[in-house]
């Protein structure tokens, strides 16, 4: 027997540093050294004095943090505030806000299936819809991407309760769901539908009020909503948008919600703070659109492969996970930051440059960007 | 087949109401008008102004949001200072800050553990961890509560990999796990073993270092620990302290850290100006625990039942949930707030009057308190 617990980690340590597959975190500044095009910060908002000033205000007036779980000591007026207002500008009856995106689609999956039911599962879905069904008591058909076919057939097969569940934006690729065609089959096979819209609220829809408002689904009997407000709010948490008894179940039966401190009021301030600046600046959310629009068809016509961005992320291929690392440093290096996906963040092994468009990009860091990712990419 | 695909959800609620087990959220105004003895505030420092003030800075300089996953542009300068200091501070070679301690232990456990593993789980361990334990690969053996010589045996069932994870100090009743013993069974056993530090940071050990350093196991090889930020320091968020080896495993697979946006710089400044206070003003630990003594005198000593506090936590038994619910009404109609844990938030069916000392409390603040709950109890 191992005297020590833990000797196995170094052998996966191995393994890894053997794939190239190591992660290191790199902290930075507060002030920005590199163009960022990496970030989620799809509408330029977290730095945006307002946003910063509601969210020292909210810790001021209300304390650092929540104090407690949102059903002992964690639910403010503030809290109340932003799930009315979010609420009403996504078209949803009622909100629920969690301290995180994950939080929330943890919370939703669960409370929203059981044992007996059945959860049908994009294959491209976010880590935190995939750890959501694990921890549901419900079985779990995991359906090809973006095939409503698929879903009506394993929804077919199933008796009794069902929920389909999809990022309305897939953060990998930024391609859509085709949300209009997986509610018409949800709707007439009785199951409920469960939309991720991360990555799409602020970005689609009139005014950016997301993907269900932008399908004309938003409000609808059998769809809920989640968000974050990391990305385009600027802030931090995430929520559960949906039918009112849909959110009273979820304040009485979500682990993630009842088992978790409040989100803290800072928080909660500049989200509410972030929403209201769009309902004043809606051409915000078009703005993120046509950047992602440039920045495709500048990269394509470039010779680069990329995938046509269905709101603000722009996917780029690479020929390998190394080649693709190498690619990021050589941005960076440049003044650019972009992400990179490699396996095991990619559910189908192929590497990309994820570089992300924010409303406030001017023409000038377009072209800066172009320049630098076109003349640093790999010879393939 | 139903035409509603919620329709299921008005039953159970209906269910919920029978059993007077239905729960509604009670946003609360931002200047307080209960005496708190419900919040998990022990330091007394969410709404201590250099603890708001440092929210509020680190908000205007480093943004209202962290803009991504801490892997891509969600680690800040700030993030590493706060993570080495809860280190050094706790007696661990590393930390991880985290978005919720739900978040640290999902975290933990699953990254923690794998096929073939085994986790051995105390029947009392917080509903996170419980869920990690469902994410996680491995197996679990739940074993009675705070009984070291089970864990022995359920370690001794299994060959391979093992995990012993216990709660510091149970929420429930504020007990505390047998550590010494716990460690030594998973020290001669080979099983690591992972303490959640949730109630024990800033309460318990020199200077409020915690459950591990109380005990001299902090910094052992095989021993890791989760916090949060939101109880003790009076922020969000949630840590895993550990050897560095383990905590660089956790940045390269835990998917709770790698999926999920980082932590609000505002959330990670208070904390961090929290710990630093509590290096300048140690005493606050061992005034939080000696108002967890006064009220557990003074009300055992008027006839009530309730569990000797081993750290801030309070538990008052109620004969049932229904008078538990009237007796924390009553006690908040009289101006205080107390804590209310009734099925199925408990794991043994008997429900409890949560009372929470702060160290801020003044004698004539704990007086009123427990003048009130004596005063509004069921008589029995």
């Amino acid at each position: 027997m191992s005297l020590d617990p833990f000797d196995w980690i170094d052998e996966e340590a191995r393994r890894r540093a053997d794939a190239g597959l190591v992660r290191t975190l790199r902290p930075r500044p507060a002030a920005p050294v590199l163009l960022d095009l990496a970030s989620n910060d799809y509408l330029g908002l977290t730095r945006h004095p307002d946003i910063t000033a509601a969210a020292a205000g909210a810790a001021r007036e209300w304390g650092a943090g929540a104090t407690g779980s949102r059903l002992v000591t964690g639910s403010t007026a503030l809290h109340a505030e932003l799930e009315n207002e979010l609420a009403e500008f996504c078209g949803f009856e009622a909100a629920l806000v969690l301290s995180s995106g994950y939080a929330a689609n943890l919370a939703a999956v669960t409370a929203l299936t059981g044992r007996g039911s059945l959860i049908v599962s994009d294959a491209g879905n976010h880590a935190s819809i995939v750890d959501g069904c694990r921890l549901s008591h419900a079985s779990t058909a995991v359906v090809p991407h973006a095939d409503p076919d698929a879903v009506r057939k394993a929804l077919r097969s199933h008796e009794g309760r069902a929920l389909a569940v999809t990022d309305s934006v897939f953060s990998v690729d930024g391609d859509a769901a085709p949300l209009p065609r997986l509610a018409e089959v949800c709707r007439t096979e009785g199951a409920a539908l469960l939309v991720d819209d991360a990555h799409g609220l602020g970005v689609l829809g009139e005014g950016g009020r997301g993907a269900l408002a932008a399908a004309g689904l938003a409000g609808g009997g059998g769809i809920v909503t989640t968000l974050t407000l990391s990305k385009s709010l600027g802030s931090q948490g995430g929520a559960v948008l949906g039918p009112a008894r849909v959110i009273e179940h979820l304040v009485n039966t979500a682990r993630t919600f009842i088992f978790d401190t409040g989100l803290a009021p800072a928080a909660v301030g500049a989200a509410l703070a972030s929403l209201r600046l769009l309902r004043r600046e809606p051409e915000r959310a078009g703005r993120a659109r046509a950047v992602a629009a440039a920045l495709y068809e500048r990269l394509t016509a470039a010779g680069l492969t990329a995938v046509r961005p269905d709101a603000a992320v722009v996917s780029v291929r690479a020929p390998s996970a190394d080649a693709a690392v190498r690619w990021a440093a050589d941005c960076r290096t440049a003044g650019i930051a972009v992400g990179c996906f490699r396996p095991p963040s990619v559910p189908d092994g192929v590497s990309r440059l994820r570089l992300t468009a924010r409303a406030d990009l001017t023409e000038e860091q377009i072209a800066t960007a172009v320049s630098v990712v076109r003349r640093t990419a790999p010879v393939s």
